[in-house]
């Protein structure tokens, strides 16, 4: 009998630190793709929404939205890093480098920048450095991600214990704008708020006071979209209570349209600090948001300058932002940066 | 503390007759919205299905389906006028005045024609006339539609009464045809029916014979592509039943579909004379419908003429046409008009 | 009163061997369409989801999925064909002869090659021979199937029996590549897996490990993307249990998309020898699949030769390759070939 074909994937014993993994199936976006990104989410953000929008800002026409970037990129990494994964412990460091536009046909690839055995023996914690690059094998964008990936041997311990140092936060000089990008002539009126840069204060806080219901067709959809391969997420037998779990970029991706309301000039996303699933997430969810403005920055695009924002996902309405985190309600705690028109010309 | 970001949108007291609001997020219409169409609702209309029959009814490729053009455009209109709309109570005089294409990006303004406070004192009614309009700035729909809005200030009467004249029905000279459309060598072997216009006899009723249950997914994706915001469609806990609503235009557009059987030549719409919501739509809900022809008319376009159709969408299977609208039966009352090729060369 | 303008579609004794029918709704392909496939189905194979590395093998670009060319010609037979079909008993001689890109336009006409009525004296089977052609008549698909359909005067028995010669499978000389398709310089990495064709043996069994819960809003958009029609699959008020039937080529697509694990090598489809539905589908089932390699046969594309191979998906996990095919456990029985790159460079 030949061994079979099928591979079961990377345990935590097969990642090393330095080790440079290219992972398959390069994916061409369409536009196509575009209209499913706003069928699946309730994204109203102009520059997102409309060629004549982005065309007025300086780009050639409306670029992939920014999440999307990073959901087909972190899909490419997951037959390769997280087929095994118990959890996916969070995310850090995310860079928008390039945009996407329809056409371009994204790859990736992540280098191995941290492991640790966890003290169970049956477990252990990778991290991992992924570059999402277009057809010329430029950058679109970067992220570092940590996962906690099972064990081929649980029972043989090795001590191994390769931390590496995630900065909390990008530096201002981290983020790259989209060259030609110019706020010059952002249009308010189609936008949708008047609310420029110098209207938000740090500490200010925002409820976006919509909700939506998560469907599982739709969670679905999307993460076969993204070929996010994670079989929790499809097969309904594969957990004991029966329930399949969305998705995490699901919940980012709800949160992100969500927040356009108070913060529809917050775009695009220029790269996110630290983000983490508090709480699992499961169809029948009705996710809300509110966010925090964290710090305000400059910007080298014309016209535009830097909002650091928190956004809160939960799976309940609050009369308040939520200052500590309850993993019986809160589903996501992002910390990002997004670009802001500095006034009204 | 800065006042929220978030708008709470227009209450009745904010409109007034006269007003010309001009509504955020424009939106380019991609192949990716033709094929989300075509998912959602089971459309076999031609001429919305194969560019080469557009092309032999003399147009450069198929053009967007009509009542999606109508969501496209209601769906901008939305957080300006019936965020806080308890009802949307009708819609008169649609005119699809120029087809939408692959590329074109969407705008819209409405005026405000009417309003008129409620004898409760806590809502009004307010009355719009919509305008969609390409990135031209050429007009592509135009219709009226009222709402019943809440108040700011429940308690305080006003009086207000501007009631509009609304025409009962288009008059033939507002129906406009696409220019270069031409049925002078329509393919009916291709389109799926021999039926012309001739065939049609004002009085004839038509059993549509399908039926088709709504899911959530799909109302929700659909009405998300349309951009409409409006929580009742997503938003599971909003309602005290648990139910969502499902967005009206989804009913229509459903009931369209189905009603290619028996009026497969009937395309494209050319303007809605009237139509209301009868009764609410929710997820599970099978929708079959029923046509009656009600007057036949010229056309200005080569080898074609109007037929004005009205489709009553149900909740069941009925074995006649629907005389009388029973809102525990009845979804929709449509009362439109549809071009259709005179005869056969 | 004039007769409805709905047709109740062919019965039994509308058919006649020889006849040919053109079946309606041309469908033009669109980047969309592209995009819907790869959300409905989790297909992973590098050809069709990478205008890259379909050039790098000689394509102008990533083709159309597949199956999905084999469902856009299905559903434009159904009205046609098996509108009143109790049951879609097979499919043989499936031929891919030209592959589908975005704008393509595919028609499709059917010649009835046999029937022969049931001892029942109610239902008939009819045998078609299908052929899908684009814009240019070039012939993209052809295949055989065979329905049981209800006759319009149940009572009266004719005792036709005209039943055709059906090849158990195609022969190596009627499977034909693409124009241009050359795997000489076949990226493995990129497509995922390193096996090639000598790397399989006949008898081989391949574990596909994947499993997807169906969804009634995902059947029925894909159901509705290729415009078939069958009541069966939409309306919840058909059945006496109130289930909607998955189309069975839901069933396929899903299977197919899971035997990546194992088989990413294995494209594109050339031609499908026999297929079946074993046992029907519903929302909530749970898809599995099991691959044998059945037989390696020669191409004529350079770099690449074919494999048979025969997938079994069923509504549960197996430990084995199902041998025997069981009613209640199987879904699907399909026995096809694919091209694989013959070795590494």
């Amino acid at each position: 009998m030949t061994p079979s074909k099928t591979s079961a994937g990377r345990f935590f014993e097969d990642f090393e630190v330095g080790q440079t993994i290219a992972h398959p199936t390069p994916r061409t976006i369409t536009s196509g793709d575009r209209a499913l990104v706003m069928a699946l989410y309730p994204i109203r953000h102009a520059l997102f929404s409309s060629d004549e929008f982005a065309r007025q800002c300086g780009l050639r026409e409306a670029p992939l939205e920014d999440f999307a970037v990073f959901h087909f990129v972190f899909g490419r990494t997951v037959p390769d890093i997280s087929i095994n994964a118990v959890a996916n412990l969070g995310y850090a460091g995310v860079r928008f480098r390039r945009m996407v536009f329809v056409g371009d046909t994204i790859s990736a690839s992540s280098e191995v920048i941290g492991v640790k055995e966890n003290s169970s023996g049956k477990t252990g914690i990778v991290w991992v450095r992924t570059t999402g690059v277009n057809q010329h094998q430029a950058p679109v964008i970067e992220f570092t991600r940590w996962v906690m990936v099972t064990k081929r041997h649980p029972g043989q311990r090795s001590g191994i214990s390769q931390i590496p140092d995630i900065p909390a936060s990008l530096a201002a000089s981290d983020l790259e704008t989209e060259a030609g990008l110019d706020y010059c002539r952002y249009r308010f009126a189609e936008a949708g708020e008047t609310h420029c840069w110098s209207s938000y204060e740090a500490g200010e806080t925002i409820d976006h006071r919509q909700g939506v219901t998560v469907e599982e067709a739709e969670h679905m959809m999307a993460t076969r979209l993204w070929q996010n391969p994670a079989r929790v997420h499809f097969d309904a037998t594969l957990r004991e209570d029966g329930r399949r779990l969305v998705y995490g970029g699901h919940v980012i991706s709800m949160a992100r349209a969500l927040s356009f309301y108070g913060l529809a000039n917050a775009q695009p996303v220029l790269g996110v600090n630290s983000g983490s699933h508090v709480g699992p997430c499961f169809a029948g969810t009705t996710i809300h948001a509110w966010s925090r403005i964290l710090e305000r920055c400059d910007s080298a695009a014309p016209g535009a300058a830097s909002l650091r924002i928190r956004t809160i996902a939960t799976n309940c309405q609050l009369a308040d932002f939520p200052e500590q985190a309850d993993p019986a309600v809160t589903l996501l705690d992002l910390d990002y940066w997004a670009l802001v028109p500095t006034g009204h010309a």
